[in-house]
């Protein structure tokens, strides 16, 4: 077994459709090293809270999360999303364990003060930003043979559990293993096979993407738009230890076709 | 600290009532001793089941549970139940781990099949009877200092969850643990502060309950209707190794008025 470690993140519209999940989830079981799995759940998450009579506020992004809100992502990506995925896994022979950062207080956030956005005075309510995650448990976990299955929720340790974007808590459990000195892998899955040179041409992929390459890709105008904060996020995690990041997509979380985002 | 473990099993009512559910969670955290909690959250599934149009359908004291009342009972008891109680746990300085059977396959079970119950055939759906628990991983866990707060769910191994009644979980967790030799108290938290002598008299709690005296008890009528499953079940785990059983009002989780089943 490879002792490198792999974060894989999928978002929603992969777990929550049964076909692709299961075909994502044998891809992830037959993987043969030490793993992660970090999943979404927001269209579960909008679809419960239509059916409560509950309205959707997205932000920038991000789901505004009310106390009533709060109960919904609780049920969906902490019970329903998550507890789907772990059985499925183990039905193949993976020990997976389901975990919020509230479970073994894995991961700690704080609720995000109400800031300026786009030039509105914002309360994202029951929205945690990050302040520490245990790597050091995640490692022993790891070392015991546990497949380690995070939900996008955290708590503030004052006994609420708070909303967080399932790509910052790959991110953040990612740097938290590199930072025990564990070679990590952060895999996103993504819609298209990776990063690619023309938006229309899914052949098109770049295969490796450093530092110094993503000024020029920027520079000359490849990259734009909804890709930028992505590789930044990328880059950020490459500064923090990470040793490399794949983006791909989540019929090749091998990542064989994707891009790589590497400091060299 | 006592090394004997304690494993308490709490109701919905409790649970589902943030005073209570704190109350209940404040003695559980001063208890001195490796523990495991084990909640319901009934309640809590049947309102959510209206709200979404569901009927909740009960027979012999159980869910009639569907595929959707299936993700109803997931996402409450797994989802919303536990992580309320995980969090709130943390925020008492528990190290609380929440789990459904599925995670670290800890309680595998099968899908009952249909029975007879009072003449009628019924089909319970994803309501699961329990094959085998893993007694030396939630003792590892244990003597790890991790709290495992369990939810009323299970899976078939298959890829499916399946629902299991609490008092069950918390049974099947006490007669594992008891198989790994482990000195093991299972304690019932229950409206009345123990087994009466006299219903209408709450001062009359009988202390000991052996299995001698309890056959005298149900001779003389002392012991009758929904007490008596609630015993028999009691009597059975003392028979598969546990070696009391409290019952006890949740407000007197130490059990220093309540009732102990025990062999002598």
């Amino acid at each position: 077994m490879n002792s490198d470690i792999r974060i894989v993140k999928v978002g929603g519209a992969v777990v929550e459709d049964d076909a692709s999940l299961r075909s994502l989830l044998a891809q992830f079981a037959a993987l043969d090293c030490p793993r992660v799995l970090v999943h979404g759940g927001g269209r579960s998450a909008t679809r419960l809270a239509e059916r409560l009579g509950l309205e959707t506020r997205m932000v920038a992004g991000r789901r505004v999360t009310d106390a009533e809100m709060l109960a919904v992502v609780t049920m969906v990506y902490g019970g329903l999303v998550n507890k789907s995925v772990v059985a499925c896994l183990q039905a193949m022979g993976v020990n997976a364990l389901g975990l919020t950062g509230a479970d073994l207080n894995i991961i700690r956030s704080h609720r995000r003060p109400p800031r300026m956005v786009d030039g509105e005075q914002v309360d994202y309510g029951f929205v945690g930003d990050i302040d520490s995650a245990d790597g050091a448990r995640l490692l022993r976990l790891l070392a015991d043979g546990i497949v380690p299955v995070l939900a996008p929720l955290s708590h503030d340790g004052a006994g609420s559990m708070l909303n967080v974007n399932a790509d910052t808590i790959a991110a953040t459990a990612a740097i938290a293993l590199a930072a025990e000195g564990a070679e990590v892998t952060l895999t996103y899955c993504f819609e298209k096979p990776g990063v690619l040179a023309n938006p229309d041409d899914d052949s098109s992929v770049i295969p490796l993407i450093t530092p110094a390459s993503f000024s020029q890709l920027v520079a000359d105008g490849t990259i734009s738009g909804g890709m930028l904060p992505k590789i930044e996020n990328a880059l950020d995690a490459l500064r923090r230890g990470v040793s490399r990041v794949l983006i791909t997509s989540a019929t090749d979380i091998r990542g064989e076709r994707g891009t790589v985002i590497a400091n060299r």
